[in-house]
């Protein structure tokens, strides 16, 4: 009887002791660079103001060149661009990207982010916060989410840029992968 | 006797799986949005320079209007705003507020803001980085505290912007709500 | 017998304890401030585009002072500058620091900075967020490292920046001590 008593313990504890070692375990698990805590794929659409077509535009530079090279080193533009759940120009928006762009390099376009998604829908309300540089030769870059609000409060995490077109400096259309590691 | 012994040992274990039980959800507590660990309300003053008024003048536009719409859309602040404990602008600051924001939006005056908090006085020394969206048509918005240093070392939380009076572009009071909710 | 069972079962728990309370509070040791988990030291080298030397130059103003005092407020610039080993400015570069710098003080000069170190070598492939105030009068000055991606993947962090020379507003080298307390 006395040795059931003493099973009865162990296993209480080996219950007890699993569970939290779950918990523990728990607020890491998310770091694991193959299980964000929550993911979402969204397209970014860039329309350059032209000066005529107040209309359609979407961002506007508001510096420009310096010069230094022939890849708009320095130029600055400001953007509250659509995000859209498919491709396409025309669907419903489901964010706002709001921030600015800047290019940064002599000898390639190549452009610094920092910019806020502002969700306002049934869906989520909230922001994510992320900077980083967009490296266009390469096939995909990583920016980072260094913060969040709202249905997003207190997110980090990681978003994956990948061009989708360009026409010129006109339109271009990024394909955003945001992966949130930590979640509140 | 051997019972009491099992007795003990599971009281003792009981009590150790306790306390590191609270140990554990400490570190998560602090993530309640309710309960902040560290909160203190300021308030940020902007006088835009106007060309002839340095002595007063705390910001100043480093780049124009785009003409992408009529509410400033590309328009660049750069500031070094006073922050005081009440809503006198003439209250001696509690910190400086430096950083810059930008019109963002073609129908509506909305504003994109970064900026550092930076304390130098006998209470606090250290810096706080913030990041977002001031989107004025709201009555409160929240940006994100993304880091820090000094007394406010690795520190992370929300700032919560709320419009207490504008003149025109000329002057702005904002009140300031900011939480901690990662103190180290 | 039943004793001996007792006590296996008592150490058992004992150990698993040890082991687990060690991981519960191996999460926190990375935030003393004298143990970062990662550090590196860097020196930042910048030479401002003057007009007809584009092939030294690796930043440049895009926009003028605001004439808001004498000290270049408001006067926004681009760079991507090349960090180094050690202080020789010709030395390979181990990263590039992309980002920009402004002006910020009417009675000083004092910069806001914020910028991305891109590190593509074998030996780090990845990038480092940073932001904040560079308060050209204190001796050393503290700037958030708010984000990460690849081998930095989330991290967070301090960089302390202490200038080493300024040659007028040509050419300056700041040291930059990277001391990371969030590593994954």
């Amino acid at each position: 009887m006395t040795s059931l008593v003493v099973k009865s313990c162990c296993l209480f504890f080996l219950i007890l002791f699993g569970s939290q070692h779950y918990s523990v375990f728990a607020t890491k698990t998310p770091l694991d660079q193959e299980k964000p805590c929550k993911r979402f794929i969204l397209y970014y659409h860039d329309i350059l103001f032209g000066g005529n077509d107040v209309a359609n535009a979407t961002s506007a530079a508001t510096t420009n060149a310096t010069g230094l090279g022939n890849t708009s080193f320095g130029m600055l533009v400001v953007f509250n661009d659509p995000m859209t759940r498919d491709q396409h120009l025309l669907s419903p928006p489901v964010a706002q990207a709001q921030g600015f762009y800047f290019y940064d390099m002599e000898t390639t376009y190549n452009a610094w982010f920092a910019y806020i998604l502002v969700f306002n829908s049934s869906d989520h309300k909230g922001t994510l916060n992320i900077m980083g540089v967009d490296m266009m030769m390469e096939k995909t870059r990583d920016l980072s989410v260094v913060g969040g609000t709202g249905d997003f409060f207190m997110a980090r995490g990681i978003t994956t840029l990948q061009t989708m077109t360009t026409e010129g400096t006109k339109y271009f259309r990024l394909k955003m992968d945001i992966k949130l590691y930590e979640c509140y």
